[in-house]
């Protein structure tokens, strides 16, 4: 079985090799050449956005995808959730020696089906090699730039706006949880890890349409103190609405993780005028990745911060996580 | 004394606080925001160069620099080679746990100071933390895009063009080599790590510009060979005319490495017409960066890849390197 060794990362003939026999083979389009230091793109438009992420998700292989899913799509929800068509994504790998060059290309093939179901181009790369024991089989790097169709921002946000869920919270943490092996969970539950691109896009034309974010690592709860933060204002969570798969919630009931704590890697969280509101889910429902989306909860002026309103009838302040509930979940 | 814990990189309260504390503190600027997934920037161009670099050198800190400078220089330069105007540079951060936060914040420092004598601006950024024994200390992406002014390729150029080198080869592979102390040797060598940027832009305006490279990993030949291959063409060295500073001749003769495969980090390689090549000297040479430059070869049709003239009048071909000849030399 070949391995990576740390030539691959020499820039010499192994590099050459690697590129043409792995990247190239897989990922070859309009933009990527090989050998280039950098890429020429035509993009049109006064403002781009740009977000950067690294994925040193373990396992690399879970039920629903691997770490190259995930590099690609994270990055391409990134963009989608600031009001941008995702178009070019940059590639930068960091491999451990030893790592098998199967496993690699298998990576690499499934971001290269990813890149083509989003939509996007991955147009520039770069390799290194570390020694053994100075990484774990792959991290992950993907930049990516789009063009700017609407701005979303949380200044945009108003009492009385409606906070829509995409679809069911915690199923990549939990899934990566039961990955592990940690727990003896057996179990049907797969990562949500898709790009959401196709389907919030739509949505760009709507005027209500004031905010999105994809609520990954601190999971939805994160985020809405991320959101109740940065406009000032605060946010009423109603628990009994918040779509959870009946997996998830016995699992994590068990584990003692809170769902609303746990990484997504394909929903977003959208922020629109309450009148928008049932034409949002109307379209959301006409997607296969928003068939479960629902109204979570509400923006009010009457408290700062993020209530939720339970099952049972209370009601306690969510905050930003102190812990990691799961490390290296992306 | 403080240092990363794993939950530096769970996207809470924690992550917020390093954020806060390190990131923003030394690299705020009007693109770079908290908390947001991606940032909004205007480029008015047609054609835009994008390039992505892992850096991953080891050790961290050696005389003339450390990762960070590292991971700004590379990605300018590798933009400014392609005819771009570097602008806006995303950061991604891997880092151990266990990192001191000083040795981090000290890298940051040295990020924002490059960054800020480049011209470029740090747009947005993701950290990610991997458990001890699990990376080495820090792993840093840097991926930039800037607007291109004048388009390069090796399709360009042509029989009877000049190659020249804008300064002395093999410093920063040198410099790495003693800085990890594997080599009994005192020296005052530095690497030669630097941004080209300024440099090289003035010359985008000269007709006879053909091509440019900086020749980092597998050093000069590798880019010559590329070139080569590239163009078709066949490129002729001399060694008598290229520039090394004394102490790396001493000392790459002493360990047997061939400074024309050493990495550099603060040096390009031009191809350009006979014609222009006395004023592309004029201009190099008025930029503390480029008071080495020299002519140190030709292309020719009369044969195919790299050849280089001995000092003693024989001639060796140069092929791409095999063998690597220092590991994780950015």
């Amino acid at each position: 079985m070949k391995k990576i060794e740390i030539g691959h990362g020499g820039g010499g003939r192994l590099t050459r090799d690697l590129i043409q026999e792995v990247f190239l083979k897989h990922l070859k389009g309009d933009h990527l050449h090989a050998l280039e230091d950098a890429a020429t793109l035509s993009l049109k438009c006064d403002q781009i956005a740009m977000t950067t992420d690294s994925y040193v998700v373990h396992p690399l292989f879970f039920p629903g995808g691997n770490i190259g899913t995930l590099a690609i799509c994270g990055t391409v929800n990134d963009l989608a959730v600031s009001g941008a068509i995702p178009q070019y994504i940059s590639l930068g790998l960091i491999l451990e020696e030893g790592l098998p060059l199967d496993t690699l290309e298998q990576i690499i093939m499934s971001i290269s089906e990813a890149a083509r179901d989003a939509g996007v181009q991955i147009v520039t790369g770069d390799t290194k090699v570390v020694e053994k024991g100075k990484g774990d089989g792959i991290y992950i790097n993907t930049t990516g730039i789009g063009s700017i169709v609407r701005r979303m921002s949380a200044e945009n946000i108003e009492s009385g706006d409606v906070i829509i869920c995409t679809g069911t919270l915690g199923d990549h943490g939990t899934a990566i949880a039961l990955a592990r092996e940690e727990f003896p969970v057996e179990s049907e539950l797969t990562s949500d890890c898709a790009a959401l691109n196709k389907m919030l896009e739509p949505l760009f034309k709507i005027d209500g349409i004031r905010w999105m974010r994809d609520p990954t690592r601190g999971g939805a709860a994160t985020v809405m103190v991320e959101l109740a933060d940065a406009s000032g204002l605060g946010i009423q969570l109603f628990e009994d609405s918040i779509p959870l798969r009946n997996d998830v919630r016995f699992i994590t009931e068990m584990l003692g993780f809170d769902p609303l704590y746990l990484a997504n890697e394909g929903k977003a969280i959208i922020a629109v005028s309450e009148s928008c509101s049932v034409e949002v889910l109307r379209m959301l429902h006409n997607n296969p990745l928003g068939v479960n989306a629902c109204v979570i909860g509400k923006v009010t002026s009457d408290f700062k911060g993020v209530r939720l309103r339970t099952v049972i009838g209370g009601e306690r302040s969510l905050i930003m996580a102190e812990e990691e509930t799961l490390p290296r979940i992306c």
